[in-house]
């Protein structure tokens, strides 16, 4: 089956007046609350340094780094908005391959999208078609994939960008065919990298060579055929098993962007049940931190593999830890950006709590779930299981909840009436007549009294 | 045991008093051989289509496009470079890893020795450590590596890249470690491109990815401690197998670049051998075409594998053709990028002689032999084994012979004394006051008479 060529002919035939409503209403959601992600980060040390190190090698400002009002070529504002936009690890998620989808295709069509004219229609169109190649390729080689140690977000999302960026920039059918088959050759991404600034780059990478492969395709630069499909092509050479069939089938009927789900929580998807089951009991109890004897948390294998840092030194590293996280949900009764300071993860309360933190596998619980047994110091035991964690698809955020969400993310960067403000253009997004407004619009119109210092509080 | 911290240490740590001069001689006949290449394609079409597309991105034009003089940024002059100088399969080879070694390193620093002032024994010494770094790592994966379908020339390039920028750029060991893991996470490139366009970008990508992560860490910008052997690292991600003794054993004491080869055809190195045969037959016998009943070819699986295209409709594709090879070999006495043009490949005349070659594996047989049993019209049968394909290893091309092949590459874009001033300077690289002063003397300082036409011939 020719899977790359059957995606490039939906990508570049789909007519927009065919996206039902609720799926331009996701991808609003999803836009708002990448742009509260990219914006909230804009001060980060990992921002400082990328900019730091790539700045001067910028052409013509094309397009403005988000939240800050540098401009640079459309490529590397890509690159440098892609990895604001997952700084803070609070960005979406697709669950069904744990990929952040919105990172690398909105990075690199918002870009372009100040560099050449680009309707709102036209940009959601292209956002939701390119959300829709990364998960369908993501579903097709998910959970071996990731398994092997490929940070999805990245290796999917390259495609994503290239679809999207493609589409907007008129790529024929075997031009998009090219532009994924570029895409495939620069897929790339390690799951090592988590808890290290090279993270975040992921996405910012995969939306710079998402963006680069369907600038060259649409000059005719060739690539194979069969990028993804073919025994050397990416799905073979990157995972162990590849089912053509996600990619392909129902193309135009469902849409991967209706699963999209949004974080309550500044950290790793798969330790949110507990720290939403945490504040539960705190809130429920009003537990102070020395009430708690110790805590005993029955989670999906996932969670100890990817956040199982016992003892974590740096904010960054806190995300990686649910101890840490379940810590901080009990003592503050929330985990937002402010709970992963360097400071925080180094305060002796906090670690105290920490190290009366225990979790192991349960057999049977879902990624979104947790069994907690909080054992009190007046001997009482509190028991909880959470169903679905709040933010999961069986319990979504609502409008309200997002925009609150994003409210709290630019707090400290724009000032009240210019979030709002920018909060309403990108709920608008696919109405505007010039896309690329929302991007100029994340620009500070003026110095805000109280900025948000850098996160990990280290030199600037 | 921490392989990217030793590796890193050795990078940084090592002393150029103490590279032997026979591996700078090597490392000038790999230089002047790159050059050569870089040059000589660049007004091919890849080059052209990769300018069109990227160049409105470029930042101030730190660095020269070679054999042109279109001035970019640093990192995207070396990513053009990087592909020219692989776009007629015509660069070096380190036959124990099949990885084109230069691409990589020497379009990263070279670029960068434009944008800051580097001097020519440090730019040798920095390409050496470059090249020793990648050659290592590929040694540490092969053949599993390349078996599972990554272009070794990409993936292991990006290490060799972001080690010699690195080194340049005088990063501190933790940085140095920090670099490699950025690399690793762009570490990308798929064998399924082979035959397109997409192919000469891939050290292209490598160069500019690699500086790139040289850049970043020179601020500090932190990845992985153990991006090389970590568990879900490059090698166990990338590989199913890893020899990391391969890295680490006799660092500084042996020299990958010594075992670096050059091809005196353009085209894949497995197909070397019965190039080599059938024109030391062709002279030896005074042999026309139409003398020619069969040629039945005894070869290396690889041969087979990696240029066993039937029916090559395309130059790009006849040298993936081991009987378009053999064909214009016997026709021509020759294998350049003469042989490989369009309109040769559809000629009735080699297509004739092409369908009359056959090529079977031959247990036993290295990559640099062949045996060749040629069945003439005249009821002989002539016979030869080659043992070591010129350019190989156990018969490797001499300087006078480099030179020769350097010459011929860029004629029809640099003027004969040009041509003559840069080769000078490429044997002189290491004892230059000012490395950049290279990729400034291959810009054609005026037109040349008969500028050597697109190969493809295709709209430019």
């Amino acid at each position: 089956m020719e899977v790359t060529r059957a995606l490039a002919r939906f990508i570049v035939g789909h007519d927009r007046r065919e996206l039902p409503e609720s799926v331009r209403h996701e991808a609003a959601r999803s836009f708002l609350n990448w742009m509260g992600c990219a914006v909230g980060a804009c001060r980060h040390e990992t921002v400082e340094r990328a900019l730091a190190a790539l700045a001067e090698f910028s052409g013509p400002g094309h397009a403005t780094v988000l939240g800050r009002g540098e401009r640079l070529d459309a490529m590397l504002a890509a690159l440098v908005n892609g990895a604001s936009s997952h700084v803070f690890d609070f960005d979406d998620t697709h669950l069904k391959t744990v990929i952040h989808p919105s990172g690398p295709v909105a990075s690199a069509i918002l870009a372009l999208a100040e560099k050449m004219p680009v309707r709102g229609d036209a940009f959601l169109h292209a956002f939701v078609l390119g959300v829709e190649a990364e998960c369908r390729i993501g579903n097709a080689v998910y959970p071996e994939h990731y398994d092997t140690g490929w940070h999805i977000t990245a290796t999917a999302g390259v495609f994503g960008a290239a679809a999207a960026a493609g589409r907007l920039l008129g790529l024929s059918e075997q031009q998009m065919v090219w532009a994924l088959g570029i895409a495939a050759t620069q897929s790339s991404g390690l799951r090592e990298m988590f808890g290290t600034m090279a993270k975040p780059m992921h996405p910012g990478f995969a939306a710079r060579n998402g963006m680069l492969a369907a600038l060259l395709a649409a000059r005719d630069f060739t690539s194979s055929n069969r990028g993804i499909e073919a025994p050397r092509g990416f799905a073979h050479v990157l995972s162990t098993a590849f089912k053509p069939g996600e990619i392909t089938a129902r193309l135009g009927e469902t849409w991967e962007i209706s699963l999209n789900t949004y974080k309550p929580y500044a950290c790793g998807i798969v330790e949110h049940p507990a720290i939403d089951g945490c504040i539960q009991l705190r809130n429920e109890h009003g537990l102070k931190p020395a009430d708690v004897e110790s805590i005993a948390l029955g989670v999906h294998p996932l969670a100890l593999e990817l956040t199982g840092r016992k003892a974590p030194r740096t904010g960054l590293e806190g995300k990686f830890s649910v101890y840490h996280s379940t810590a901080v949900a009990v003592i503050h009764g929330a985990a937002g950006e402010a709970q992963y300071g360097d400071a925080l993860v180094r305060d002796p309360e906090v670690i105290a709590l920490r190290e009366r933190v225990s979790a192991a596998v349960e057999p049977g619980i879902h990624e979104d779930q947790v069994r907690i047994r909080m054992q009190l110091r007046d001997g009482r035991t509190l028991e909880r299981f959470v169903e679905h964690a709040v933010g999961s698809l069986g319990k979504p955020m609502s409008d309200a909840d997002l925009e609150a969400k994003f409210r709290g993310q630019v707090e400290g960067i724009l000032a009240r009436p210019q979030a709002g403000a920018l909060a309403r253009l990108c709920w608008d997004i696919g109405r505007l007549e010039d896309a690329g407004e929302v991007a100029r619009a994340s620009v500070p119109a003026r110095a805000v009294r109280n900025p948000r210092p850098t996160i990990a509080g280290e030199r600037r």
